[in-house]
């Protein structure tokens, strides 16, 4: 039995004119699996919480994120390529713009010329015995890990979030002499990354050209990497990940998944969502358990637009449900089809509703017709948590572990 | 958005030929809220836990009473007006009445003649460096507070619970020292306000004039002052409560709400809960949170009486829920009706069985056309653990943390 879970990002929400984008979006895929399949509803993290992705990805992938869960940096810094390790320290940074020693453009106009060249020059620096990586990721974005001993994520951030202030001082946020330690370097490196961005050939060309000048590293999220098993040492199955969304791929990473690349994709509303259902179909012959993550949703929700939420579920329910439903071997696959949290329109942010949960295969089916916030509530499951949404995957395809005898 | 928290004490119940109290009345109010949101039925400390009304009320404002609840002393305390401090010991207390070192009254004949010149006569005491607050509560009650280094809980009670008996003496519960140390200071003080009510002028004056004398105060419910933030800290919201029961006024100030006095209610069956509806839809303006806690619910189930239960939920209907569905801005406030455990009255004492619940807000409805214990059953919130009621409040008045990124 193979497994394939699909999150389709900030899916659930709340009322707008008396329904759901969901419950007014035309599906009848997601349908056909409702009313073949069992249903609930499901709090990603925990009832009356309010997750991120990283966390609720955690929660959802069975692992307690109050647990191993410490801040988004080194999810960020997996998703961008690099590899952690254990007591690493990671963030996520900003190329960002100053003047007379205060920021002026937090994201340096968000002009990337020569922001490669500039994230080569910080490479190899080292304070204080910590070795510290840098790198680009999209836009002006980055992430720099700190790898050495005694370290701590306990630190303040250098980001200002505004402008027209100087860059923090990191301090630490305990007592703990790493997280001194930490907070140092990261001043340390702050002051150094300023200088030799202020003396680069790069910025002075992007002023010449009339650009902003990217002469400031500005860190925040700071995080360690968590000591967490594998899959395949947890579960004992391999696993895949077919996502566009760096925070995502990162969660992916640290529990040991494979990232499938679709150059097609690219985790918007407009993505490519089709051929990202086609890798997960193929990646079904080859691994045990494959996760399908689609970004849009959450797009649509954060911009607050009911219309191309709708739409976006509707070619989830067209591009990627239909095709799986037809492509997959329905009698030797679990299929779930889920959300990360709930991003209401009208917050434009996460929020603590429950998911709707379904899950086709070999399950107890239920009377719920069609998928949506409501209907699911008088499904099968009534109300789950989401950490133990792996456990039932595992038991259905087979493969969990007996406990007691 | 603002939060209006109805607890109706003790309003669960089981079926008497065939129907629940609540199933009994006329409430077209609170069928109102059922209608236009979203229900379900709650375990307000855990499933198949029997809650008491300060663990219940700990648990619905989002604290762990397993955590942080010890006794019911210190809830008394803050209730009858004393301040605490962190590592506070508290207890209830009785005057009572003694003849030849046995105890013949619990209550002092329920007289409260001079018992307010006795209170005092006890005030300023100190054994082994541990200073002892005396304060009268109504009747013939009290609270004792010991502050001082190296105290505990742990120690047992001087009450004897029937007459006839000495008083019993206290005794540590555990090995640790600091039990045997408050034991020690607890009887020494037993032993010195006999002596002192004793030879009291008041007592001396009671007996001339035929009652009984009130010459030994016997102690209960020691529990240690709880480590908790307040709501300020821990929600970053400023909250108030209307209640006129001493031991929910003592938990709401223990979370750091402000009590608001309604002078008018009494916490019994005839109480003016009119008043406190207005004194809350008032708070409302003030508060970002807002509590009203209405006890006679709870004093029907505790008499046994069907009728007087039936009676109370429709005022509670008819002046306080009318008055607030009218009064408040439905459009910016959430509204929660719920109670803090069952009562049944065959039982007359409280039980694990869920409560009903309502929340009228920015919710996903339901199907649910009345509240009660069984129709709420049906609820889109489905069971519920009192301690996310929080969290879910918090939540739809967009006020939660995002746990992550």
């Amino acid at each position: 039995m193979k497994s394939l879970m699909i999150v389709c990002d900030g899916l659930g929400d709340r009322l707008t004119e008396g329904r759901t984008p969901l419950e007014a979006a035309k599906t009848p895929n997601m349908d056909f699996m409702a009313k073949e399949g069992i249903c609930g509803i499901m709090d990603t993290v925990g009832t009356g919480i309010r997750p991120g992705s990283d966390t609720s990805h955690l929660s959802l992938f069975g692992y307690d994120p109050f647990q191993v869960y410490t801040g988004r940096g080194p999810f960020e810094a997996r998703g961008a390529g690099l590899d952690l390790e254990k007591g690493d320290v990671a963030f996520r940074a900003n190329f960002a713009s100053m003047k007379d020693g205060l920021i002026f453009d937090r994201r340096a106009g968000r002009d990337e010329s020569g922001l490669d060249e500039l994230a080569k020059e910080l490479e190899g620096l080292e304070f204080d015995g910590v070795g510290v990586f840098f790198k680009r990721c999209k836009g002006h974005r980055a992430v720099i890990v700190f790898r050495g001993k005694d370290l701590s994520c306990a630190v303040s951030e250098t980001d200002t979030d505004e402008v027209g202030l100087a860059p923090n001082k990191s301090v630490p946020l305990d007592g703990d002499p790493r997280s001194k330690r930490t907070a140092d370097v990261l001043n340390k490196f702050t002051e150094k990354a300023a200088q030799i961005l202020g003396n680069s050939a790069v910025n002075r060309k992007r002023v010449t050209e009339g650009k902003l000048p990217a002469n400031i590293v500005l860190a925040r999220g700071a995080g360690m990497e968590p000591d967490i098993q594998s899959f395949e040492e947890r579960y004992g199955i391999k696993a895949a990940c077919v996502s566009a969304t760096s925070l995502i791929m990162g969660v992916c990473k640290a529990v040991g998944m494979d990232v499938i690349e679709v150059p097609e994709a690219n985790g918007h509303v407009d993505s490519n969502i089709g051929k990202k259902a086609e890798a997960a179909i193929k990646a079904l012959e080859k691994y045990d358990f494959v996760f399908l993550h689609i970004k849009g949703t959450d797009e649509a929700s954060h911009d607050g637009r009911f219309d191309s939420k709708k739409e976006m579920i509707e070619r989830i329910d067209r591009e990627v449900i239909g095709p799986i439903i037809k492509g997959v071997d329905l009698d030797n696959t679990t299929i779930v089809l889920t959300a990360d949290h709930s991003t209401p329109l009208r917050l434009r942010q996460h929020s603590a509703d429950p998911v709707p949960l379904v899950i086709l295969g070999d399950v107890r089916t239920d009377d719920v017709m069609n998928f949506s916030e409501r209907s699911c509530v008088k499904g099968g499951l009534l109300r789950i948590c989401g950490r133990s949404l792996m456990g039932i995957i595992l038991d259905l395809g087979g493969k969990s572990k007996l406990f007691g005898a």
